[in-house]
């Protein structure tokens, strides 16, 4: 298993966040990128609700993923997912033109696609009941299903989206799944994509990882 | 000049958007890392009010650019301008620490600054008046003042992100000039950062060529 106290790699986390956020912690996209290439690492975790002040001196968002391999200091969860897959191996084609459909994927995840999510996410969990969000929603919701729309066509009968499983994949399957059921309804083809992507013994394992490392919930209903 | 007609590199814009529009379509990107590195390339120009329906088989989203040269087709101006850096010089460092942290200025222009720039010039101009977008306004404007000042320490005094001027440099200049005189005040310093990117030849060079390459407007007040 990659997560071994003495890695050389570390990955910064959080210590706790609520139930409905356990597993959509952006640390898992590295996670899971350091599961499929099978590099080691070990977590450093801070605290989601006081950000320690010298953390933002680190990461200057203050938020998680934050990854230190010697003297190589990153963030972005795309641009460590990036980096992971051209030190290891099977998340990016050797050959050009592939390598570069592959980051064009992740670009596309995290530029064109994510921001629709995120958008959608926010009227309904970070907004619930706000005035602005229920005017809002209605076209929130017709602009992310448009753009699934578009995917679902690009995606078609293939596994993934290049035909092999890319980095691009893996960003774009936790952008994807950011999306709760009844939010609205994806295209069967993208749900199938999802729950491929899901089933990969690597996000397994760094699932699994993520939620080990919070401390337990206090209310006492971690999901 | 990198614009000629037997280019081998094709770059696909619009022939036509509203005045307010010009200077601001994606494939401005493309054009200044083309500037920037010295490699010609022609133009494609479609129509943005009727997309042609052949044109979704190529860019699912119907955006603009879109990019071929040769067997590779690419497009998200992000991953584009990336796959120029790498293949010419000056925008992208060769040392890996460097690269991979030109990189992720790149991802991290695209995923999390754009979206907080985004959300304002939605509520400004494209759902201007709408009540959700008065009601979301003050909110907005307060995530994106947060994030560019988490930017604004991050750059510091430096001339550019990591110092010297990358890809990552070029991608976050573009987003923050999407922001109109008037929507919020950004600090001194990334305002004097993105004057300075404006300012650079190439930059200067590639509005020129997308703003050329644009059909009059038929009111007559192109800005």
């Amino acid at each position: 298993m990659p997560q071994t106290s003495d890695a050389m790699i570390e990955v910064t986390g959080f210590e706790w966040v609520p139930p409905f956020a356990r597993g959509h912690v952006r640390d898992l996209r590295v996670r899971w990128a350091l599961e499929e290439v099978g590099l080691d690492y070990r977590t450093r975790l801070i605290s989601a609700v006081e950000r320690p002040e010298f953390y933002f001196g680190e990461q200057p968002y203050g938020q998680v993923p934050y990854y230190v391999e010697g003297d190589l200091h990153l963030f972005e969860s795309g641009a460590i997912a990036l980096h992971i897959a051209e030190k290891g191996k099977g998340l990016l084609p050797r050959d050009p033109t592939g390598r570069a459909r592959a980051i064009m994927w992740l670009i596309s995840a995290l530029n064109s696609i994510e921001q629709y999510v995120m958008n959608l996410v926010i009227i309904d969990i970070f907004s619930a009941g706000q005035e602005w969000a229920k005017l809002r929603r209605p076209d929130a919701v017709a602009a992310l299903e448009k753009r699934l729309g578009q995917l679902s066509t690009a995606l078609g009968d293939k596994d993934w989206l290049e035909g092999a499983f890319t980095v691009g994949d893996l960003i774009m399957v936790d952008v994807l799944r950011n999306l709760r059921d009844g939010q609205l309804t994806i295209p069967q083809n993208l749900a199938a994509y999802v729950a491929r992507g899901m089933a990969r013994p690597a996000f397994q394992a760094a699932l699994a990882a993520q939620m080990a490392d919070f401390l337990p919930d206090p209310k006492g209903d971690d999901a």
